[in-house]
């Protein structure tokens, strides 16, 4: 299956290396950034284009959600496959009369990142039985879980990763500012950090709650309350913690 | 230096199993719990007692923030030092003529979980260079980070463990609820849990963030509001994407 990749952002480029790595030839990298599409066709040895989208049998657009629809009208020709990257788009929003599918990797991607791809879960959607065979031919010679999934199944893995993967970032965020505030280094959380996740290895979350919201020790809840002189800071305390009182009925 | 730990939960059974490790002889387990103690006692060839305090030059309290006063009082020695290890109590709350201090180990502890106590960093305070030494000098035959906090600092240092730490749990069990209620397995997401976590060792978490709400996706927002059910559910995403949206002042 001849292959193209339209897109050049974080997700474009982890393909490519995972692919890369597989030597699964790819034909062409495709997109707007010359710039980024240098750095992948350089260290990967694909060549790329911003004007002239090569011949393939598969097209797979990795782009920012809003951008799919438009990027996709490039692909004029019939006979061909084209899939998206994206958790909350339905296929149909390719528009072409090309076969559509909807290729799904569940990860956080950042360029400077290595990853092990073989661990990352690909959702694969597609409109025939051929389609998906190929589509998860293709994704499992990357990762040892490849699994179907139609869009609406696709919407909620997204939602739960914004849960356990965007919101739990952005409270560390919020934490460094707190322990930043009062020159605390970041790195002592670091351990505390690792457990907190290795623990939800073997234990449901539900069960490895700690702290004083779970103890309904509000003493504590209170003091903290009082240390808490940001507002979006104290919003989030006090959602968490009526979250938490509510889901352990305290 | 003759030690007592009092108290059988979470804190205490890995303290006791921290010492244990490094052949840190413990004089005794003291508490109310029977059965804890017990398991401790075994476990770790310490005595115990519900009843009668032994002898000490040091007694370390690993109880529950509301029970640290209390136990406290058992302590009629005037001679020796007591140190508490709450993050969130100052050393004063411990209430008898002895030498006062406080002893805070920056973890979340379950008794199941095997921890490697090297990595652990301790919090010490206490009412004297001589006595901050030997605390210091145990701690430091547990761990490589020990370190002098006042309370002041230390209620900071536990503020930025509950966003860090109790508030990513809960965000965890909330997700699992998502995948749950879809018949998604919640397993699916420990490589990207990882990864979130594995991602901030090295790169600053505010330039770490993903998501649609850093990428001011409204489409992709209201479409997650839409599959909200549940009041906590919606309350958290409102607020975290809000409190996102803030603090890249889009």
């Amino acid at each position: 299956m001849k292959t193209v990749i339209l897109g050049s952002g974080n997700v474009a480029f982890h393909l490519a290396q995972a692919f890369h790595e597989k030597n699964i030839p790819i034909a062409q990298v495709f997109g707007r950034n010359a710039k980024e599409l240098k750095e992948i066709s350089e260290k990967f040895k694909i060549p790329f284009s911003t004007s002239t989208l090569a011949d393939a049998d598969f097209y797979l657009i990795a782009v920012k959600d809003d951008a799919v629809a438009e990027i996709s009208t490039k692909i004029i020709k019939n006979d061909c496959l084209v899939a998206h990257t994206s958790g909350s788009l339905p296929k149909e929003i390719l528009s072409g009369n090309y076969r559509k599918a909807s290729f799904y990797p569940l990860q956080t991607f950042s360029k400077a990142k290595v990853l092990n791809y073989s661990e990352i879960p690909f959702f694969i959607e597609a409109e025939n039985e051929a389609d998906y065979g190929e589509l998860h031919k293709l994704a499992s010679l990357i990762s040892g879980k490849v699994m179907q999934s139609t869009f609406e199944k696709r919407k909620y893995i997204h939602l739960t990763a914004v849960f356990a993967c965007n919101f739990v970032n952005h409270l560390f965020a919020r934490a460094k500012e707190i322990s930043d505030s009062q020159e605390i280094p970041f790195s002592y959380f670091l351990p505390l950090i690792r457990e907190t996740t290795d623990k939800i290895e073997t234990l449901d979350p539900k069960l490895a709650q700690t702290g004083p919201a779970v103890r309904n020790d509000n003493r504590v809840l209170k003091l903290h309350q009082m240390l808490l002189t940001e507002s979006e800071h104290l919003k989030i305390y006090e959602v968490m913690n009526e979250s938490i009182k509510k889901m352990y009925e305290l």
